[in-house]
């Protein structure tokens, strides 16, 4: 979804510059060096804490909740559009939140930036299901994500999604039993199987309160020896 | 679910004894040779086409209906109950089907009777869900059983399971995913989705009549090399 411009988004997100990488930078996205930009996890977050990852964070709801309930764990969050960012970024700050840091650009990136191996845990949470098949490897369970995700998730790793969209859903149950991915928990309603912990995002209670089903699974990476 | 013995079930039983196999004799069940009681197929049929399996095919609308369809496809249908097995096995005679074998016993039975790797469809209507933690062993998808079915498939042979039971359905996709097969059709809304030649059971009308969903999967077996 598209979004207006806010107003004075340049100084607002010149007071969070800490707050979050921008990886959409041309000298990155274009190096022909291949040079690596690889992130130091540890200096970054200044300890060496478990990492875990959410894809399209939005305004940033669920990623500050998590990370005010787990001080043990550090966040990465990623976020394609400066108008959500921004607010994402303040709501972190507003929480002095400091086991959060927010990835600017497209998902594509994160190879470039996150190390491989490292992330322990992945989030999907009411990811643009791009409907349209031509649109399909938008979607970020189409397979060259699972794949690509792979490269960044420890072994054992999971990948945790929640959707409302049941085709979308569908799909990626699909996706992920044909990348090597084994499904550990599947809830086809979420609320009435009643999941320990569930953070409940702003877009997921508009579901709710409609009576409408949310959709949820963990996917574990398949060991390779296996 | 148990039901009242009809009557005269034995008679009737021994009008179709052309129709059906007894898995449960008990030399066959108690064998301590581990003799082989492999049915020879192609003899069985009268040719060789293809075979595709049922289990728990209850009255046998179903596997009636998929028989008539396909002439050029040999099925075999398992059955626990005689009450129901009976009618099952009247059905197929009075529509003159000749492309139908019922087996009358447990389906822990099958690998004693049906060689292995000549399944190339396995299709699970509407099990019985099960639904105590206990009883789970009981389940048709449990992964026992889907261990089993694995050596009475064929190479690529899928197993089709429908079923009304959300919650067996969530138990279902988790135990396929973790036994080793692919899923490669996943419907969480089979009539919304409208899967081509569907046949519609007695029971899975009731549902569709009442507007809930009914629930369907095609999981491949994978291939050992890969």
């Amino acid at each position: 979804m598209r979004m207006r411009r806010k107003k004075h988004l340049d100084e607002r997100l010149a007071d969070c510059t800490a707050r979050f990488i921008d990886m959409r930078v041309e000298d990155v996205r274009f190096d022909k060096e291949g040079e690596s930009h690889h992130l130091d996890l540890a200096t970054l977050f200044g300890n060496d804490n478990p990492v875990e990852l959410e894809i399209g964070c939005g305004k940033g709801g669920f990623i500050c909740q998590l990370a005010a309930r787990h001080p043990e764990v550090n966040f990465l969050a990623v976020e394609k559009y400066a108008n959500v960012l921004v607010t994402a970024c303040e709501a972190a700050e507003a929480q002095g939140l400091t086991n959060i840091r927010f990835l600017w650009g497209d998902a594509e990136y994160l190879p470039r930036f996150i190390p491989a191996g490292c992330i322990r845990r992945l989030y999907l949470n009411f990811s643009t299901p791009f409907p349209k098949k031509r649109q399909a490897t938008h979607r970020l369970t189409h397979p060259h994500f699972l794949t690509m995700y792979k490269g960044l998730l420890a072994p054992e790793a999971t990948v945790i999604q929640k959707t409302d969209g049941r085709v979308f859903f569908q799909y990626s149950l699909e996706s992920f039993s044909q990348t090597g991915y084994t499904l550990t928990a599947v809830s086809l309603d979420l609320h009435a199987d009643g999941i320990e912990g569930n953070i409940v995002t702003e877009y997921e209670q508009k579901f709710i309160d409609q009576g409408l089903p949310i959709y949820r699974v963990e996917a574990r990476v398949q060991r390779e020896d296996t």
